[in-house]
């Protein structure tokens, strides 16, 4: 496992999908609601994962989250552009885990770790990663995972 | 069609949805997002409309929302509990409006009316409300609705 | 008031704000909830009436929305972009109507009227539209609208 | 810090909110979306936090979130009823966990851990728990705590 400050540097990223706080994303502290960075967290993870021109999951499979910790480093507030870098952190068996910052202006605002398994869609059980989809995903490993 | 103003009295309702303003629903501004009083009009809606023990919608089909108009009457605070009050105003070959009222404690805080359109799910084309579903929306008929 | 139809034309605005249909804005009929709808309109509305180089309001005054009238023309998917275009419709007293249109790609997915009533913070009332605001508002003017 | 296990426990827990989960927080993928967990993960932390009735912040004081980890152990659909359990876990200098579980049912569908900041609101940095928060918080402590 890559040292986890990696997540707050935006060389650790090489696959980017860019958010914009709206007003509705706020709450009545004035600033975004917390639950947002998790959405945001989402909106990187799928974009990575369902990429239009190149899907990674397997026919009839798809990924499900299994764990999600973030950590809020800043507040961001309506109108904040925010970019969202994803990367492969780790693989295992039938699982992997990605990493991922959140970036306004030159401050990483949160990092984020996502467990994901590959699930079989019909028995709707955990799969083994084929080798194509390792070989996918290895093009993104943060510097220092395996 | 009936009176406006009745939307704004309990009476007028025989079909009931309670929600509960979560603090995810305020913004900024300290209040409930008024986007979120659609949220609770679909709520009163889609509870009314998919009865899991009476729904109305003919097999095969289903409600498209073709027009929302939302009267907002007070603000919402977090913890609010909402009374979504929905019934029928109006029924026309293919599609019916609904209206609703919004109540927290005394206070009427939201009117609105609602078009919906009968679908058929295959071809996506507006059809005909079958004699069954007009039974069932005439038992929801506000006073002076026809 | 302008004929409605032109609501549906992008050359009848000249206020424009970008929106991205995010997974999380997506519901359990694989479309974009109707009430994000209500959110992109509000997008549109927050970032015409308080642009961060030429806010609209007067100090000590805020825009309360009294009524959104949402028509709902197509449905929108995951990764959607909409442009919401934003003209004033017509200005009375103490408020004024606001006109939307949704567009994705080549087409209007909605057209929404807002009224707005200019309210004083401290009493909470509404207040006479100022002539500085008269003037703000009148460079946005749709097409017949007075 | 106590057994993780215990956050699947309805018997860990001693405080206690409820939601229901709403048309819209489901997803395209027909179940509700994995941010809303994060929702209802605060609508417990501030309904425990926040308690109109026994406020557990100091004057001039609030709670920040520092870091959410959230395990996701089934799926929840349209119409559950989420029960949310908090207790506390463990509290430090400046900063305490506390320790969620979601069950609808009679199943544990997620749990979470939160480390919570306490910060002075003028100054905007954290400071030390006031021995009234310490006995308020450690009458909530899950078995095993410290």
């Amino acid at each position: 496992m890559p040292d986890p400050a990696q997540l707050a540097e935006r060389a650790s990223f090489r696959a980017w999908t860019r958010e914009t706080a709206r007003f509705a994303d706020t709450d009545r502290l004035g600033h975004v609601n917390n639950a947002v960075f998790a959405t945001f967290c989402e909106s990187g993870r799928v974009s990575f994962l369902y990429d239009a021109s190149k899907p990674l999951a397997p026919p009839g499979a798809v990924f499900v989250i299994a764990r999600l910790a973030l950590d809020f480093r800043a507040e961001l507030h309506w109108r904040d552009q925010v970019d969202i870098g994803t990367a492969v952190l780790a693989m295992r068996r039938r699982s992997f885990t990605l990493g991922q910052g959140l970036f306004c202006r030159d401050a990483c605002v949160a990092a984020a770790e996502s467990v994901m398994v590959l699930m079989d869609e019909a028995t709707r059980r955990a799969i083994e990663l084929p080798d194509r989809l390792r070989a996918d995903l290895a093009a993104y490993l943060a510097p220092g995972a395996t």
